[in-house]
């Protein structure tokens, strides 16, 4: 058992004592601030890792593979050593453009006497807060990596803070499905725990989902389903996804709009049996707001997964149609969230193929602008064009 | 009784049927629109208004003084045209740089068949939709304002919708007064509905305001004391405010603190008693996700009032330290909030205290940027540096 050499901080459960450069004079938190300590002796309440595998996340792989394009090919050399460089500036992977990071899968290596995260010697987890707040140090140079995905194999060490979030990577399961459906593990125990509401109260809710048949809009209509949901109306862009998402049976209804018309998507929800009691954007395009809002009746729900939401969009789109909707911004921790979607995963058969579907190598699909279509052999390695739901 | 002389288009209770030019396909809604149709004739659902006063937004304003401002002194005619110029153009008061409108005080002038609204002929009222969005026609050029302030006399006519917001203005009230708790009148009736759902399970919440001097806040204080909140903590930034909400006493603890400080106020809430069950954030500077989530508890609530609150901050930082709380966009529109916000002042003296002291022209304050300062005779016919819970 290591202890700090040099304690200059008491010890505190969000990391703060491991931030070395604040960005002025507010931004303390690990993730606002410029640098942190990633020394690997831990204080009593932290857990450290050994780094087997860093997930970087969609929008920051894509910006450093396009700043390191020429010719139409990405130089993987210069993405590793821009990677590298970034985590030993910083002591954290946090892509300085757009402030994203990633996941990553380790081993752990050892417990501080008060951690609380119930995490054992030699259990190999992945990290469900985000390489931008986790301190990490590299001891190989990504010499296993060609810089030409957003999986990193690597070897070095990361902490866990008294408040970090992970889970164990469950042995049934391969680790690559594993993570893909941890990143949006929020999204389903949230939509189960709204939904749940409802049928405390004996209404069995309408639930509308916004990308059904996208990573995060799927398990949200599983976890509707098996929470006590009522009509489950899936709305998708395509015809392909059109198909795949009425072949796996998740919804009742599947509606093929355009989840930015606001009369658009609205017309054709009610004539599916709309408008909604719960409505789920897990489609990361702006524009979202007032259609969903119209999609979904007074006293409804609307949770908000997308990371493309405008909150002012949400909150005047709502007030100029006078629409009496609670608007949820969506958390993406709610306890026990992991645990629920892998169990979903395993035990909904239609959910798992469209995960497992994601895992074989493929070209990118060029598709539509406006969700990650499930389903269409998108290579869970490659940059796909809208991570909805993903929030590393 | 008129009827529309070439009816193109069906009525829609959201007015799609006044828009006239669109923005792009998809931006069809009357807030988006480049243009409505303003004509004086209306459809079954509508209601036309007899202007009297446009309240035109201080962000929209501002912008339009400052554009207009030549060796510190504002061009009240260039404001004045310029206004007359995008009514003519839009058939809307729609500031084309902020995009923001205001309110209009009116009286009514015909009520059409098929209206809900619950409005008479002669009565008057105010709207409680954005002037973003309502048919506006000026007839007499605007002739008796100075363009120095953004209280604007005016004759012309307006129109309502089908589902469009109007509160009467009440007789026992300065219309000045009612308009000014109307422009945040959604704040405090979510809070009593939220306070509500804690109270109907037997707890007593602890609610938090941010910003609980200025308007929206102290409102919102008095209604969570009301509708059976327990301890009830008001910060502000300033001493002087301070000063103004103790001696309100709308608050058990205030407490003088930056809330953009995630350690400074959590820090001081705690210290004062918290965290908080509900917060409410009330304060129109960015950066307060973080401090409102680390001084709330584990399943707590906040509600976002602040307009310049950022989806993705509130959705990171909560997963980022593992906080279960429930974070709702604070939706202007709930039933019946006008009338209730409006009792709350009949019936809490030192609240209309707070109001009454912004009617007296004074200078304006030029106080710390986080709040508008209640209790500090700002004119409220001038332009406030921060409208806080002001949606129009």
């Amino acid at each position: 058992m290591s202890s700090p050499t040099e304690v200059t901080s008491p010890t505190s459960p969000i990391g703060l004592h491991r931030v070395l450069e604040a960005r002025g004079e507010l931004a303390t938190l690990p993730q606002a601030a410029r640098r942190l300590d990633p020394r690997p002796e831990i204080w009593p309440d932290e857990v450290r890792l050994r780094v087997q595998t860093l997930n970087l996340d969609a929008a920051s792989y894509r910006q450093l593979a396009e700043k390191h394009t020429a010719e139409g090919q990405v130089d993987g050399a210069a993405v590793r050593a821009e990677v590298l460089e970034i985590i030993g500036e910083r002591g954290k992977m946090q892509n300085p453009v757009t402030g994203s990071g990633g996941m990553l899968i380790g081993t752990v290596d050892e417990v501080g006497p008060e951690s609380t995260l119930g995490l054992e010697v030699g259990d190999r987890v992945a990290t469900l807060v985000s390489l931008s707040l986790t301190p990490l140090a590299i001891s190989d140079g990504l010499a296993r990596w060609d810089g030409l995905s957003e999986q990193v194999p690597a070897e070095g060490h990361a902490i866990l803070f008294g408040r970090s979030i992970a889970a164990r990577l469950p042995d049934d399961l391969d680790p690559r499905l594993s993570l893909m459906v941890m990143d949006v593990c929020g999204a389903p125990a949230l939509v189960a725990r709204v939904v749940e509401e409802y049928a405390a109260q004996g209404t069995s809710p309408t639930v509308l989902v916004l990308g059904g048949a996208g990573k995060s809009g799927s398990l949200s209509l599983a976890a509707a389903r098996r929470s006590g949901g009522g009509r489950l109306i899936g709305v998708v862009p395509t015809e392909r996804e059109r198909d795949v998402l009425t072949a796996a049976g998740l919804a009742d209804e599947v509606v093929l709009a355009d989840a930015r018309s606001p009369l658009g998507l609205s017309g054709a929800v009610d004539a599916a049996g709309g408008p909604a009691d719960v409505t789920v954007v897990c489609v990361d395009v702006p524009g979202c707001e007032q259609p969903a809002i119209l999609s979904t009746a007074q006293g409804g729900t609307i949770i908000f997964f997308s990371m493309a939401t405008n909150f002012a969009a949400a909150a005047l789109g709502a007030e100029g149609v006078a629409a009496d909707v609670r608007m949820l911004v969506g958390n993406g921790y709610v306890p026990g969230h992991a645990a629920y979607a892998l169990e979903l995963v395993r035990s909904e058969p239609a959910v798992r193929d469209l995960f497992e579907s994601r895992l074989e190598p493929a070209t990118p699909a060029n598709g539509p602008v406006e969700d990650e279509p499930a389903g269409l052999s998108n290579s869970a390695t490659t940059s796909s064009q809208f991570e909805e739901g993903s929030r590393a």
